[in-house]
């Protein structure tokens, strides 16, 4: 998907919606749990009952892999119900991979190539050669970690003791450094909702990046400080909601209280686009 | 596995080596592409012929997922086979994961209760509640990013704009910290075999911890001067060799020349360990 495609989607649904699709079999009506594939039953259902009120689907690869070779099934089973079903949707495959060059390689045809994800989410520290290789592939999008929204962000992220001569934390100094690598205008990157006071800093280093911001809802980032300080002219944004709308309720309203949650963020987000 | 029970296994295979298991379709000889699982049957071949001249074995599971619910398939028969037939080897998952805490619980099930690997490595970005949840588990061992050895470790990790006040780079302070983490005598680093001059500075901050160490071999690392620099009283190195061991040969003597290739490290450790 282009990033055009996505701007235009963003534009006609008057959302910038990403739902996170981190299922917990613990967590879901216990029904599914009858069903030969639980979590692709409940993630269909999801999907079903919120398409027309978020932008982008975002599994998380971590709740699939826990289930092992059944869970790596779901996952294909969801990712391929999305593309053939919503094709519109913009595919988040988030797995915070990243490793020396060939490696990184190999990550890369498993998510863009094998399962067929518009993009998949990285981790810096190796630097440069452990993030190019996803860069190549057209149409399909890296998002690297910059700001995460977890407390442990604060160890290394913004660690004043690693801002340097400069005064640039490792964040910034992430996101500056990213720029320079061959095919950056397909890096996106992850900013965390729980730091929207960083925004105005990082839309200083990136200003026409898209930013995936986790941490709305369930982790007590603001929606509207978050618009305040990061939006952009093609709004730029993908705002992500995880447990607060997958898990509304674990009852057989299950499905409808999700809508429900995605309409009030997507409500809240049309009027953002609307007075912006 | 205990620590206890690596270093025992060491001192009587008088070995620290470790076969890094990253299976390439288009390196191996081509009559595998006719079983059913080219790249178990592979596995098992190289594992039958190496086994006691190594410590450890370690699958990247890039070269898994690339092929999809296939490659996971062949990553569980590998790990399964090495677990009843060798149940001395230490197992790495060389997955470079890390997420927010609830999500790096997942993947600590993943690999350590559904796999059944003794330990996994982890990226350490995110900082302590992304690698604190793999740390919980008893018996089990989480190697974390430090040093890599790859040129994109410049980027960030030794970047001296990056050194702060204290003087420390990022990997030092990654040590560092990371050392304060609940259960952290679980811990074992990551450290690039091309950067053989870090390892005084390393063995500083972290003189007890194992150290396991990429780039021997076809990345350009020299055995003899990473052992002079960074061993320790109970050897405290894995040394990990992939394709300089895996793809010796790609004719129907690969297992015999494989087994050349690691008994020539493995003679070169004995010594080192004798002369101790």
């Amino acid at each position: 998907m282009t990033t055009e495609q996505l701007i235009n989607q963003i534009e006609t649904k008057k959302s910038f919606l990403c739902i996170g699709l981190d299922v917990d079999l613990t967590k879901i009506p216990q029904h599914f749990l009858e069903t030969e594939d639980p979590i692709f039953e409940f993630n269909k259902a999801i999907i079903d009952a919120t398409h027309d009120l978020c932008v982008s689907y975002k599994p998380n690869t971590a709740f699939y892999e826990a289930y092992g070779i059944k869970g790596w099934q779901s996952l294909q089973k969801t990712i391929h119900y999305i593309n053939e079903k919503y094709p519109e949707i913009f595919t988040i495959a988030d797995a915070k991979r990243g490793d020396i060059g060939n490696t990184s390689s190999m990550y890369a045809k498993a998510f863009f190539e094998d399962l067929q994800f518009d993009s998949v989410t990285v981790a810096p520290y190796m630097g440069k050669d452990s993030v190019e290789p996803f860069l190549t592939f057209e149409n399909k999008h890296t998002i690297m970690l910059a700001l995460t929204s977890n407390e442990g962000a604060f160890d290394f992220q913004t660690n004043p003791e690693l801002s340097g001569i400069n005064g640039r934390e490792l964040y910034k100094q992430v996101l500056e450094t990213s720029k320079k690598w061959k095919n950056s205008e397909n890096l996106m990157y992850v900013v965390g909702a729980t730091k929207a006071e960083y925004f105005t800093e990082i839309r200083k280093i990136v200003p026409n990046s898209f930013l995936l911001v986790p941490g709305v809802g369930a982790q007590g980032g603001s929606l509207s400080e978050v618009c305040k300080y990061g939006m952009n002219e093609s709004i730029g944004l993908l705002i992500n909601s995880s447990r607060g709308i997958i898990y509304a309720s674990n009852g057989i309203d299950f499905a409808e209280k999700a809508r429900e949650e995605a309409l009030k963020l997507q409500q809240e987000m049309k009027q953002i686009i609307l007075n912006k």
